[in-house]
């Protein structure tokens, strides 16, 4: 077997996982979100500031990879929500087994929203479905405007771009507008929300657009 | 053939044409470094600033590796240095192959240092061995202190570790000596240095770190 066709054979196992997944979210309703980005970009910041102003009638549940260690899942752990940690002992992304394997160790079955905390890499990941309802793509603004178009996989499967950390914007060369754009060209379709988990700016807007889609997504089930 | 198997044969496959380069570079004395970082850790803002600075004595070339883009190239030209661009169309690192590939093509057989730029993945490329001396892994305090201990693959093989972005040091929850334990707990024999490619700082030390590589390997070679 060539490294291409198994390639295909890895990715065609991975589907068949993820969409047993994805009915098993269907059967709870749950909202599903895959975050990917580059090392540091503020997923667990994220996730933090997340949890920390999640909406009191919904329930959240967290699966977050790493390659090494359990640092994540500590970060997390402290705002109440069901958490676990998923450590991949040197792969470069997660895969749907992980997944179907994290959220039987959980130990929760009712979620509203769970959340997926990718490993830091913005190009593996975006490989690999996990029978998320959307992938998130994180950018922040010390990483460049042009990385769009260099990273182009993560972008084009993306349904959000996040762009973090704009309170550091003055202090780099980034162009908003440049990165928009180039967002846009790679994925016309791709929502844009910037924000700061350093200093809160944008994070009712991304709990907003979070509870936005728990409510389309009910409509959709009941009608 | 299994995926450990597969990966087993492509890595030794690799190692072979890696072995070649290594006898190549070796036949015309030249150092050979392979830059690791997460995306817009600075990678081609360093090979900018050191080529700006690049001692008259010596010659450079580079490759400079992108998924899609020819950017980087086009920001490293202009220093008047041999460049060539590799695009891996998808591929997460540069194999030795794609480097054998970028020396044919560089169409410069004259240098005295070899830059080569890896893609932006603190995972994969640092499985893949392309014939260098040295790995240098890039780090921007913007990323985090928490980095060795979350992808250690990379900090592990490194010879040299660059804490890059020191302006926005002030900026950033960055605990500096924290970072360098890390890094030291990871891989006791890593060299640090630290500069700011915007401001400048510790460009000298960097560019004197490579003298002094390419002033050890002459005198190994003379004795």
């Amino acid at each position: 077997m060539s490294r291409i066709d198994l390639r295909e054979k890895v990715l065609n196992e991975n589907d068949r996982i993820a969409g047993e997944l994805r009915e098993r979210f269907a059967r709870k309703n749950a909202l599903v979100l895959n975050f990917i980005s580059s090392p540091g970009a503020g997923k667990t910041a994220l996730l933090e500031q997340t949890l920390r102003w999640f909406p009191k009638k919904l329930k959240a549940a967290t699966l977050t990879g790493d390659i090494e260690t359990e640092n994540d899942a500590e970060r997390i752990a402290p705002y109440g929500f069901p958490v676990k940690q998923i450590t991949t002992g040197g792969a470069c992304h997660l895969d749907a087994r992980m997944v179907e394997r994290g959220l039987d160790e959980l130990g929760a079955d009712e979620y509203d929203v769970l959340f997926i905390e990718n490993i830091g890499n913005l190009v593996c990941p975006s490989s690999f479905d996990l029978g998320e309802e959307a992938k998130i793509v994180l950018l922040s603004v010390t990483e460049g405007d042009d990385k769009p178009f260099k990273y182009p996989s993560t972008f084009v499967r993306a349904d959000l771009l996040i762009i973090n950390k704009i309170d550091l914007a003055p202090y780099v060369d980034f162009d908003m507008m440049k990165a928009r754009k180039a967002a846009r060209k790679v994925n016309p379709n791709i929502e844009i929300l910037e924000l700061s988990c350093k200093t809160g700016d944008g994070i009712k807007e991304w709990v907003h657009w979070i509870q936005k889609k728990v409510h389309l997504k009910r409509k959709a089930i009941a009608s």
